[in-house]
């Protein structure tokens, strides 16, 4: 028999009612799976709980798709698309295999003629670039910097360079207890005329979104603390 | 009085029901509006009666930005904000100010300590993305590439390079018309190893993804056709 398809489904970024930002009928499409490969199996029963499976989440089969996932686990979640059986995957906050595990299922899922259907939900990359107000037209993602000051001051320093010479919005995000000073290196590394956008708590009620230069950015002062947060750089 | 606040709203990418791709929260939040800054009336008009707003149409105030707008145009747009009036800045599909216009305006927001509030929707280059299976740890949009086939295909050869040495998925897209044309320089440009992504009228019932190694692409072949088209690219 046929295989089933692979669906992504996105999940809120924060503690908000999934139907705030997930579109009703994606939500309603969760009661479809008996299959789902997610992040972390905690979050997403509680996604699915609130997503009205509640009284259904004991019959569901989970298995864990994450950065301590090996290749040979991920391959081995091919059979679960036997007899026409559908999949959702879905990651921790957001969209699924952006910024997040899930990439290996997908490209598995390619070379296996498996169809891929990608379902609408929250970004947070692409909701504070749009908030931002710098180059919608031309943007990169790097993922995770260095953790350490002196490599992270030089890593900033490389895409303040890129995103000037290419007017290229750089997109940044880093662990929630990191933010601060992640952003005090961007304010002591990069040009008083660079713009920086801080991006906090995206689609919640206390959702924080500016844009100023860095040199705005050192006389007005701002401390983030441990909320999630994306920081954009144009130089 | 205060300024208004600045909400961005998406749109459908084709020509399906917008409760399917939009939050419902978020169509329900449209009724709030008086004032619509949007990149075409026509279709800014048909979406918003779709979703519920036919009889009063004919009350709302539609301001354009598009790319033949002014700066000028878009700074007296600023007096729309006047006595706590709150604008709606509306793409012609898919997020406002991602690959599309109203960054300006966001700008401008920002620079007038405008509050930005951006909606969760559709957006076909993360849809692409994350339905690719491609590097999502690491991705650049660079916009449109050149139409001359000469320069459009030096800037591919630059593009493949780039994402070999980053190992970063570079997302273009195209006027649908050329969609063939950009394919076959592709083709022709790319190593038989670098995988590319078409992803064409993504969140429609006849969405069409599908990821292979150039190599698999030439052997298979595809007429894309001039449906709207996302093109990934990973060497």
């Amino acid at each position: 028999m046929d295989k089933g398809k692979l669906y992504l489904i996105p999940s809120p970024l924060g503690d908000n009612d999934p139907t705030e930002v997930i579109p009703g009928p994606v939500l309603l499409s969760l009661q479809h799976f008996r299959t789902f490969v997610v992040e972390e199996i905690r979050t997403a029963r509680r996604y699915l709980s609130r997503a009205g499976l509640k009284g259904k989440i004991g019959e569901l089969e989970f298995h864990e798709l994450n950065e301590h996932t090996d290749s040979a686990t991920v391959e081995s979640y091919l059979k679960l698309f036997d007899n026409g059986n559908d999949v959702a995957l879905i990651s921790e906050a957001g969209l699924p295999a952006v910024a997040d595990p899930g990439a290996q299922l997908v490209a598995l899922a390619h070379s296996h003629n498996i169809e891929v259907i990608p379902a609408v939900g929250p970004s947070s990359l692409m909701l504070a670039l749009m908030a931002s107000g710098l180059n919608g037209q031309s943007f990169a993602f790097c993922g995770y910097i260095p953790a350490k000051t002196d490599e992270r001051r030089s890593r900033l320093r490389q895409l303040e360079k890129i995103s000037g010479q290419l007017k290229q919005t750089q997109i940044l995000i880093e662990t929630p207890y990191r933010n601060d000073s992640l952003f005090n290196d961007i304010l002591a590394v990069c040009a008083p005329t660079t713009k920086v956008c801080v991006a906090a708590n995206i689609t919640m009620p206390d959702a924080y979104i500016k844009t100023r230069k860095v040199s705005s950015w050192k006389k007005e002062g701002l401390i983030i603390g441990k909320r999630p947060c994306v920081f954009l750089i144009l130089a």
